[in-house]
């Protein structure tokens, strides 16, 4: 049974089924030119339908941020699973089942306490997981410094720990997020790349083999010019992509899957605000675009029906309380009253996908204007 | 059965019973004795062991933000209930069951067009829905301009239109969120509270009585001196409080009943970063507190059993990404490592708690170190 936009309850989440295959097709073909694994992070999908777009073929290896996405990809018969946010070993007493019936789990670290912390719970409960070293080469986020003997010291340390097997190397290299010339994020994605195959090569003469050499994020998928001595590529928002990484260039605003379905409920004939039933809860309150070169607010607006930017391209949600959202032009200006009747359906694509998408439980998924089909989210931490 | 503290999967949403039980007979404590019928607001609560607390002995009446909260109310028993947000009528379609068995929806407006669009949306569906017009007094958010003709022909139109009736008239006092001296907010308040009077009364001599004469936010019940002339004050966040209520002063840090449990998983011996298991999705992105004399960043740490702030109560969530969260002192100097072990339990308390809450299916319900229930929330916007 299908549904027109016009009965959909609003605020909604929209996926765009054509946009997401043909992204998730891309990051494939991709990936196979680079000769390297692709590893869809599901951070930002969070749905088996759209994990089985972004495998094709491979339905083995997935990366995750929470447990319930642990569950959800271990019953759709995925078992190697890569748990890349913080770890506390105390997770490990809810995966207990699934590593008893196959579950292939890599925890990635970067602290020698919690290393013996994980080792310690993992023989204790009678279990075995692989873990992956991360590598901080752009001191974006996480990892441990990239020195030869502090990474030597720690994967030894793993190899003769019970309960852990060490795995391989791991960097992010989150920085491509900041750069918005292409040329930057090639020359930072090849720094990543020569630093992971040297201390692999260091660590594989210690008797310390890397079977996994991996680096992540979706603007290394989409720009690096090659990734030899690599085995994978781990990314996740390619798939639905946001003005985030439009704004770096690294997508183009047609790639864009997943937006919020909203309608003009108000107008404000003094200062010409005009009023959306999607606020802070309904968009986040992600404003990554703030220090791009275009500013996007809260997010950009969009014909319910084409999915392209309505007027010029510069209405935006300028504005949000936890249900309200404002829609002005970029500049501050109002916008055109004429193109924002009472009742008009809209649709804001976000600055940060994975946030937005993290208020509702399901995709209403799209074809033309018409949904046909709800997916299922893994929402939240606990099993 | 009751679990302790270790044994909670992170991060959690936590209450803390006995602090939610003080703010809310508080509450009602309050509203009696400024001689007003209280109308919870449930947009922070979402839960109706909350929702019951919050009433006492009224079980009448609550305002809410979604319409999942309708129907979890109202399978609760609560018959008359205010929708606050913007309001698409197609929304109605959803609840005509529930108008038929007796749900008294009132729904606040504030645009012609819109009150046209809901009476002929519930005309066509043979329902019935109160409208309260809102008065925009202080210019902090939605709201009619406060002008006595501007009023009374709105009243008159809904009198005159079928499927709506006029209930009343309600201004939302959002302002006294910025104001951190009690007298300005208490200055304030009373503007309000004189304007909605006086519209009433000149209302009346029209022919069009205001059953309902209602005022809102949790700072209006904490300090009015009185609210002579109103029916009702609307308020949320009270049950639980947060940092920005705590910031202008309207509630004390020991208020605070809603937090974010979270574990020590990593840290950086080169720059002295403490990361916790829960960044921007599981606390939010909000940062109300940035404007604030003190800012607490995406949350104040406190120890995990007793609540109350670690160290020198200058421990914030300093930087999050997706599932990441980095503690740091309020100055942007490290976080004294000795405090924060791997593994350690932290509370993080909320700079706006209806945000921080949206992120979670249910609240785990604590009494002293042990947490014994499970309180389910009615989240996402769609029935």
């Amino acid at each position: 049974m299908t549904t027109p936009f016009s009965d959909l309850t609003t605020p909604a989440l929209l996926l765009q089924r054509d946009r997401l295959v043909r992204n998730a097709h891309d990051a494939l073909a991709r990936a196979h030119h680079l000769g390297v694994m692709l590893r869809p992070h599901f951070k930002t999908a969070k749905s088996v339908e759209v994990a089985q777009l972004m495998l094709g073929q491979n339905m083995d290896r997935m990366a995750v941020s929470t447990l319930p996405e642990i569950t959800m990809l271990f019953a759709a018969g995925i078992r190697n699973i890569r748990y890349t946010s913080p770890f506390d070993p105390t997770k490990l007493n809810g995966l207990q089942d699934m590593l008893r019936a196959g579950l292939e789990l890599e925890i990635l670290v970067d602290d020698r306490s919690a290393i013996e912390a994980i080792s310690n719970q993992a023989d204790r409960l009678r279990v075995s997981v692989g873990l992956i070293v991360e590598v901080d080469v752009d001191g974006y986020r996480a990892g441990l410094p990239a020195q030869g003997d502090v990474l030597s010291s720690i994967a030894k340390s793993i190899t003769d720990a019970p309960g852990i097997s060490f795995v391989g190397l791991y960097s992010f290299a989150g920085q491509t997020y900041r750069l918005a010339d292409r040329k930057d994020r090639q020359a930072l994605i090849e720094r990543h790349r020569a630093t992971l195959v040297s201390f692999a090569s260091a660590l594989e003469k210690q008797g310390l083999p890397c079977a996994t050499l991996g680096i992540g994020s979706s603007p290394v998928l989409a720009d690096a010019v090659h990734l030899d001595g690599l085995t994978e590529v781990c990314a996740g928002v390619y798939c639905f992509q946001d003005l985030t990484q439009a704004g770096i260039g690294a997508a183009q605003i047609d790639d864009l899957a997943v937006s919020v379905l909203a309608t003009v409920t108000q107008r404000k004939s003094d200062d010409g605000r005009i009023f959306i039933d999607a606020g802070g809860l309904a968009l986040s309150q992600d404003r990554s675009t703030r220090g791009q070169s275009v500013d996007q607010g809260y997010g950009l607006v969009c014909d319910a029906l084409t999915g392209r930017p309505v007027g010029d391209g510069d209405i935006i949600v300028a504005r949000t309380s936890q249900e309200h959202g404002v829609l002005m032009r970029r500049d501050g200006r109002s916008a055109p009253a004429e193109l924002f009747p009472i009742g008009r359906r809209v649709r804001i694509l976000p600055n940060h996908v994975c946030m937005m998408a993290a208020a509702y439980p399901a995709y209403t998924v799209i074809d033309g204007d018409k949904s046909a089909e709800r997916w299922e989210r893994a929402t939240g931490w606990t099993l």
